[in-house]
């Protein structure tokens, strides 16, 4: 069957990231690059650092590393936990697992606390891992599953048990799109990257640093070179990076970040998560339920009703223009992605429950017309 | 009252022109521009007119000024009309007004058949006034009153009347947009612009002649030079425009063409009947219905509930970011305009269902929460 309307779409990213990105933002990674070393490239880079503090709401220190997320999330880790030392990795799906691995193979000693893919840690359980730990490794918002973890809870039962632990929060997809309030939850460092909730091309990580967990940061040497926060923290603040940064990107980022900085973070936290809130409902509508029972304004994840599956629906959405995902490996066929996580509003978000509604009768799905959008603009509310 | 959501709202141009231009268009003119000799630039005309003609579905010969539609219509008139001759100009609103008072300007006999605005042509009424004119000047989608005029039952009358006529017609919102069969309907120029049906950023106009009336055309001599078609359509069949044109718009053009020919004409006019037919629903289910009985799939034109006023309107949509236009003056608290006339989807329809809904809600407007948004995507219908 013909997939519906597919030449005369607009095309959308609506994928967990990388994802829409303001045209002004666009334009000013085609703008002429400052140096780096000159005036303007230095203030460039303190503008943004002190934005991506601004949005965090709590005093941190930031960090732009050239990387991806999963590079700034290394440089956390190896910058604050000493050769061998011993981590916990709390783990409920793809992305956790990753730092998991990260851990392991840059040999400290890994204990992991596991959750099947879909459900939430305990924090509990986390936190009986922790006593004799010197890092916890814990992710925020989960994009392969959906769930938004209870970082509060997890962070201060850690804590309660282990006062010296420093938490190290992947908030990939949820720094600047969930509530996040690292000072009170107890979160030493906070992990994120340019191509999520920030709304800018990928590139960049950030890492957002405690002022008390600066005096516990170890050179890297052994575990790494370029992603030796302290070196790079330690020029941040001086006006420069040790190494070359990608100066578009952070001049797109800075401007990205004051659309994000014209509202107060409760604003901005509860607009995301009325979108996402949305997009759930269009699911469930569809008989499409989300996975996780704690979902994550970040990224809706629904489980298609057998025996449609997840690759089928990110396929049919791809073949319509719009860019979604399916589960990640090994759960490609029990979920698909849909986001409004970059710059997208609600307006955008009861687009793409008329999307889901398109593509799920173009699959052959029963469900009444009409029910997705309707339940998708009454979750949306009045604003 | 505070406009709701505004600094996270995604900014839309939602106006009848200038429109939504897709990224990928937007890019060309950023292309380092091929002179317009050089057969680079030579190639890119050639291919412009080619695909203007190919939207239009008959064998018109296209000349692409470099002006607003405004410019194009006027070449259109000079080069088709010899000093002097008797000139009906039918109309029924702000632009088809604007075609009379340019036949005047220009010392043509001009003869007026006017009706209301928001009121329909009658087509032997304007035939009526042809019986000896050279040349009638008619306006297909109006777009200050939303209404789209029975083309062919006017140039079809007309020409039955005095078959010599010559039939300009001001396609410039319905190009591309509604039916339009011009060598069936006996129009022998149409005329419309760049920032409209095609998409593009404003800046081209297009004139697109019968092959038979070419035969017919004058110099305008005493009338005009720059915009005398008779050399621009010399030129541009040889090759080369006789003055510089606009090159990376022509460019940008060509590419926009791309998308709408990509379908056949007839699902183009379907899916923008679709998406006009939507915005009239939701104004309908706000009591905001379209002012025009017969209406344009390139604009919804529609009336406020007293006391509220067109103006109040668009001002409201623009402190949400939302670019749409009151009525034209005199008409501008009578109504107000959205449209989806560029790089707009059904999505984006029924997120401007919403949009009003937030509008209208915000301004105190009683109505049934979600009913403008059920109501357009019912119009939307399943494809």
């Amino acid at each position: 069957m013909r997939p519906p309307h597919l030449p005369l779409n607009r095309q959308r990213l609506i994928a967990p990231g990388p994802v829409e990105v303001e045209p002004q933002v666009l334009l000013e990674l085609a703008r002429p690059q400052p140096h780096h070393r000159s005036p303007e490239g230095i203030a460039a880079l303190a503008e943004a650092r002190a934005k991506l503090t601004a949005l965090l709401g709590d005093p941190y220190d930031a960090v732009i590393t050239t990387s991806s997320g999963t590079g700034a999330f290394e440089g956390a880790l190896v910058s604050l936990t000493p050769e061998g030392a011993k981590v916990v990795n709390a783990q409920a799906g793809k992305f956790s697992e990753r730092w998991g691995e990260m851990a392991q193979r840059l040999g400290y000693r890994t204990t992991l606390v596991a959750k099947p893919w879909g459900e939430l840690l305990d924090p509990q359980e986390v936190a009986d891992a922790c006593r004799d730990a010197h890092t916890l490794l814990v992710t925020h918002s989960e994009t392969s599953t959906g769930a938004l973890h209870d970082l509060a809870a997890i962070a201060g039962a850690a804590k309660a048990q282990n006062p010296d632990l420093i938490v190290i929060a992947d908030c990939i997809t949820s720094y600047g799109v969930a509530e996040l309030r690292p000072a009170e939850w107890g979160v030493d460092a906070v992990v994120s990257g340019s191509q999520k909730g920030t709304a800018t091309p990928p590139g960049l990580g950030f890492v957002l640093f405690d002022p008390q967990v600066q005096e516990r940061m170890v050179p890297a040497t052994g575990r790494g070179f370029y992603l030796d926060l302290t070196r790079e923290l330690r020029g941040q603040k001086a006006g420069n990076t040790p190494q070359t940064p990608a100066i578009n990107l952070i001049v797109a980022l800075s401007r990205a970040l004051d659309r994000l900085l014209s509202v107060p973070r409760e604003v901005l936290w509860a607009e995301k998560r009325r979108q996402a809130d949305a997009l759930v409902a269009a699911g469930e509508a569809l008989g499409a339920p989300a996975w996780a029972a704690r979902t994550s304004p970040a990224v809706a994840v629904l489980r298609p009703p057998a025996p449609l599956t997840g690759r089928q629906v990110a396929a049919r959405l791809a073949e319509m223009g719009q860019r979604a995902l399916p589960g990640q490996a090994p759960h490609e066929d029990t979920v698909f992605r849909v986001s409004t996580l970059g710059y997208a509003d609600r307006y955008d978000a009861l687009g793409i429950a008329g999307i889901l509604e398109d593509a799920f009768a173009s699959l052959g799905v029963p469900f009444t017309r009409g029910a997705a959008v309707s339940a998708a603009w009454r979750a949306l509310g009045e604003g």
